[in-house]
C-alpha cells in the first residue's frame, strides 16, 4: 500500500489506541479479534458515509462529519437496545486531501468514540477516485433473544419517539439555501447524539415490542416497522414532537434524526423522557398495512414513505 | 431510501436468503444479529473493492468483480486460522448504473459465499457520485486464544507460501498492455481462492507460528510479519513459487496473489500440500528489521516493501 494510506493507518493506530475488555487484538493484523461478552448474541451494522452524498466539504467541518458518521452505526445499535463493542472505519481518500482534514475526521470520530467507550479496532484505507469515502462499522451485543426488531409491533399498540424531528433536515434546507450555519448552535444536525442509553433502558425496562432508529425520516422508518411487523399504522399530526426551527413537513418525512421509533403495548407505563430525553407518544398501530396521519379533526390521509435522499 | 436501492436491498435479501446457524436474525433490521459459537473468538475484517482501484468495469467482467470482492474478507479470515460465518455488503452505485451489471456483481459475490457456506447477513446501499463503490465485511470465528497472529514469528524459523505467486500481478500488466484476458483462463487474478481451508488446518495442526495473507505482495506481506514479530527476513529468490506466466518480479513484488505466507518452527514437518494446496519454503527469520534476498550464490541484498498499488 503507498505511502500516504501506511501513514494514515499508523496515525489512526496511535490515535485509537484505548484499552478495552472486548477487544483482544485491534488495528495491525489481518482481523480484528473480539471476545464477545457471555451469554450475548451479536449485532452488527454497517453505514457508508459518502461526500456529496450524506455530508458536505463545504457544509461540513471535518470532525462533524467523523461524528456523524460514527453516530449512524451507533444509533443503529441504539435502535437494538444493544451496546457497542468496537467500531471498524474503512476510509477511501482522494490523493490531494489535505492531512489535515483527515486528522479533524478522525478526531471527531474518536472523540464520540470515546465518550461511548467503543474502540476503534481495524478498517480499510484505500485511495479515492474521487471525494471521501467512508464505511462505517459497529459491532455491538445485546443478550441472547433479547435484541428489540422492527418486527415486535403488535396490534393497538402505541407508537412513541425520542426527543424532536426535523432539526437535521431543517439545517440541510437552510444550507441548501445558502444559509452559513454554526455547528456548534445546530448540534442536532452536526454532532447528532446517538441514542444508546434510551435503548438500553427500553430493552432493560422491557418497554418496548420493536424499535427502529430516524434515519430516513419518520413516515419511512415507521413504514419499515409495519412491512416487518405486518400492520399498519396511524399518526396523530398534532402530537408529533417538532424540533424548533423545523417543519412538521420536516418532522414527518426529513431524515437523519437519530431519534429512536418504538411501540409498547397500550397499558405499558412508558416514562415521559428516558435517559434524560423526552418521549412523545405519537399514534397506534392499525390493522392493515399502510401508514396514515390525521389531523386534528381526526381526518385521515395516508402517509407513503417519502425517504430520505440526502443531499440528491 | 430511493426506490433503485430499496429494490436492490430486496434483490440481495431474496438471494441472500439461506439458513446459517450463527445468524439469528439477517437483512431487515437495523442491525444483523449473530449468535458466536461457544468458546469461540470473532474475528472482523473489512476491505473496499472501489472502481478504478481495485477493479476495472472494462477488465472484470461483474462476477469477478463481486467475487474479487469477497475473496478479499474471506482471505483475511483465511489468514487468521478462522472459519467464516457471516458476509456484509456495503454497496454505492452510480444513478445510472445497468441493473444487469448489479445482478452479476452480486450472483458473483454469492456463488462465492455459498461455497464457503457465509450467509450475505446485511450492509447498505447508497447513491455512488461516480463509480462503483463496495466495502465487504467478514466475521468469522476462531477457537480462543488461537488466531493466527502477524506477530508469532520467532528467530530462526522457517518461512513458507501456499500456491505459486505473480499470476495474478501478470494478469494485469498483460491488461495494461492492452491484452483481452479470458477470465476462465485466468482464474489466479479473476476468481482467486481464498484459503479458508488452508489456514484451518495450518492453525488445528499448529503448524503455523505466525500468517498474513498475500494481498499485497510478498515483499510489503513479509514485512508487517516482521514488524509485527520484531525480527528481519531472508528470502531464498531461488526457492519462491514463480506462478506460470508470471517473472521473480511479479511474485516478490505483485499483490492480490490471496495465498498464505507463514512461519513455523524449524523442526515442524509442514506437509508439502495442505488442503490440496502446494507449500513451499521460501526463507528464514533471522535477527534485525530488514528483509533480504538472497541469490544462487548466497548473495544478500535489501528487499524493502514495494506494496502492491492496485491498478494506479
Amino acid at each position: 500500500m503507498p505511502l500516504p494510506e501506511r501513514k494514515l493507518i499508523e496515525r489512526i493506530k496511535r490515535a485509537a489506541r484505548a484499552p478495552s475488555p472486548a477487544l483482544t487484538r485491534g488495528i495491525g493484523d489481518d482481523c480484528a479479534v473480539l471476545r464477545p461478552p457471555r451469554g450475548q448474541e451479536l449485532l452488527v451494522t454497517t453505514d457508508f458515509s459518502l461526500e456529496g452524498v450524506h455530508f458536505r466539504r463545504d457544509w461540513h467541518p471535518p470532525e462533524s462529519a467523523g461524528h456523524r458518521c460514527l453516530a449512524r452505526g451507533l444509533s443503529d445499535i441504539a435502535a437494538m437496545g444493544g451496546e457497542p463493542l468496537a467500531a471498524f472505519l474503512s476510509l477511501a481518500l482522494p490523493a490531494d486531501m489535505p492531512q489535515r482534514w483527515v486528522d479533524r475526521f478522525v478526531r471527531g470520530l474518536l472523540k464520540l468514540a470515546r465518550q461511548f467507550e467503543v474502540p476503534l479496532a481495524g478498517g480499510d484505507v484505500a485511495q479515492s477516485p474521487t471525494g471521501v469515502l467512508a464505511d462505517i462499522l459497529l459491532v455491538g451485543s445485546v443478550p441472547q433473544g433479547k435484541a428489540l426488531l422492527r418486527s415486535g409491533a403488535k396490534l393497538g399498540e402505541a407508537i412513541y419517539v425520542t426527543g424532536a424531528l426535523g432539526a437535521s433536515a431543517a439545517a440541510i434546507q437552510q444550507m441548501r439555501a445558502g444559509k452559513k450555519l454554526r455547528p456548534t448552535q445546530n448540534r442536532a444536525h452536526f454532532f447528532p447524539e446517538p441514542r444508546i442509553a434510551a435503548g438500553r433502558l427500553l430493552r432493560h425496562r422491557r418497554l418496548a415490542s420493536a424499535a427502529i432508529d430516524l434515519s430516513d425520516g419518520l413516515s419511512t422508518d415507521l413504514s419499515h416497522i409495519c412491512e416487518e411487523s405486518g400492520f399498519g399504522a396511524i399518526v396523530d399530526a398534532e402530537s408529533v414532537p417538532v424540533a424548533k426551527g423545523a417543519t412538521l413537513e420536516l418532522a414527518l418525512h426529513g431524515g437523519e434524526d437519530y431519534e429512536l421509533l418504538f411501540t409498547a403495548p397500550p397499558r405499558t407505563r412508558v416514562p415521559e423522557a428516558i435517559a434524560g430525553v423526552r418521549v412523545t407518544r405519537i399514534g397506534e398501530i392499525i390493522r392493515g398495512d399502510r401508514v396514515f396521519l390525521s389531523d386534528r379533526q381526526g381526518r385521515r390521509r395516508p402517509m407513503p414513505p417519502r425517504g430520505w435522499e440526502h443531499f440528491r
